[in-house]
């Protein structure tokens, strides 16, 4: 089963942590390195057996590398590609698992050019617990892990990389980066807005009238506001459009309910429902 | 521990075939009737032990109760009450279960005078998962549940309600039937708008991108559009306010996108999760 000699891992949190114990558990690298800035965040990635080695260099932890794998927050990943990619062996294949892609992997096709072996990569499989100390084996399993070629890349890199997230257990999706960014402005990024927008708006007095509706509503509000910060930025286009149209949406609900309109209300809340229902718990 | 002679529940859903599963469980009323519309329902209720006897109609279910639960849908709720109460014995207190408060308690004050012995509740316990076939007997448990006095409430009756909720294990919070429903308009009401609106802006083909993040949000876009509609008509007046203010929120997101405020981003993020991170899983 053994696929792999060394991967190195730069950002060892949920996700790095998660690849790591998932490697592991499926026996399918020799070598896991951590590579990290803080010297007590790696001593947990190893004592938690997510890595079997750790470095607080990238330079040295992807020297051996034939595959790195970067989980860092969305605007260190272009930099972070770019020194491993200078750093590890010609033949390492590079990928990350970043939320946004568009902007990464253009930067990344221009800097690398033709010695270009990164795959763009997002594992859909995040959590508003962050850290390698939520990290499971299992977080990938049965979980979609969105892959971005662009016209730049190399099918057998491609093929690496998908056959990479396939082996944690993973449903593997290609799509362009643009497409990816599109969609995920939608499924991802603008629910984390309206969590915090939806959160933002309650008062320390209505909090003990608070029930599993609003737990539910708000849970992703509790994210990392720098790393979401980071990634709607980087996403602003398509979430400024995704959000006008749930402006607008959210503009007829009032009116119905302004106008005393209850088929309109109804005929609202059903076509959410329709949706919500396709996709089960 | 037997408190009560004979309960009657009309309306045998998830809440109504929980409070009889709690009362059973707890040992606390000799019978409870289950009256409802559909036999096979009814049939239903009683065989999971819900209930002990059924009737549809609520004359003959009400005939000997003590006490008397509606927990029908809101907009059937003042009816339920009044014919419940026209036939139930003059010592019976009654109660319901509705999301919404003021016009309720308004129109049955109105409506019953003197002879009032109806005092609101709402249990904060619902789910996107209805019917008699999801109750659990510890739904109640530790969970909050308001009642309503009015002006025209005779005290031996709230604390009679009080009481019976606290003996299904829930918290009971006393509040006027306006400050609960300003309150809920944030904390239930507008959110089931919010997962409406964000699941309708989904598209089909963006399903397979959607996450743990964005099922959560939308989760309870699952409700029945009936119901919700009910509730955000009776209720209109404070959840067009909340709206108001979420929609304000909502477009200082935008601003900030658009004008590449990162700053501001992060600090509306944050003040989400600040809200958030009180409240815990």
């Amino acid at each position: 089963m053994l696929r792999w000699k060394t991967v190195a891992i730069v950002g060892v949190g949920l996700i790095g942590g998660s690849i790591g114990l998932a490697l592991r558990k499926r026996g399918l690298a020799r070598d896991t390195i951590g590579v990290g800035r803080r010297p007590e965040n790696l001593r947990t990635a190893k004592s938690l057996g997510a890595v079997t080695a750790t470095s607080q260099s990238i330079d040295e932890g992807v020297a051996d590398a034939d595959l790195v794998i970067v989980c860092t927050p969305v605007a260190e990943i272009v930099n972070h590609v770019l020194q491993a990619a200078a750093a590890a062996p010609e033949c390492a294949i590079l990928t990350d698992a970043g939320s946004t892609k568009e902007s990464i992997v253009k930067t990344v096709d221009a800097e690398l050019g033709r010695k270009n072996r990164f795959v763009g990569s997002h594992p859909l499989a995040g959590s508003e617990k962050t850290g390698v100390a939520n990290a499971r084996a299992d977080l990938f399993e049965g979980r979609v892990v969105v892959v971005t070629p662009s016209r730049k890349t190399n099918p057998e890199h491609l093929t690496a990389v998908a056959d990479f997230w396939s082996g944690l257990g993973a449903t593997v999706l290609l799509m362009s980066p643009a497409e990816h960014d599109k969609a995920l402005a939608t499924t991802s990024h603008l629910p984390h807005l309206i969590a915090s927008a939806a959160a933002r708006e309650t008062s320390q007095a209505e909090l003990p009238l608070t029930a599993g509706g609003w737990r539910d509503l708000t849970r992703i509000a509790a994210s990392d506001p720098e790393l979401w910060t980071q990634i709607l930025w980087e996403n602003r286009g398509h979430v400024l459009k995704s959000l006008s149209r749930f402006e607008k949406t959210v503009a007829a609900f009032r009116t119905a309910l302004e106008q005393g309109d209850r088929r309109k209300l109804r005929k609202l809340l059903t076509e959410g429902k329709e949706v919500r229902d396709a996709v089960g718990n």
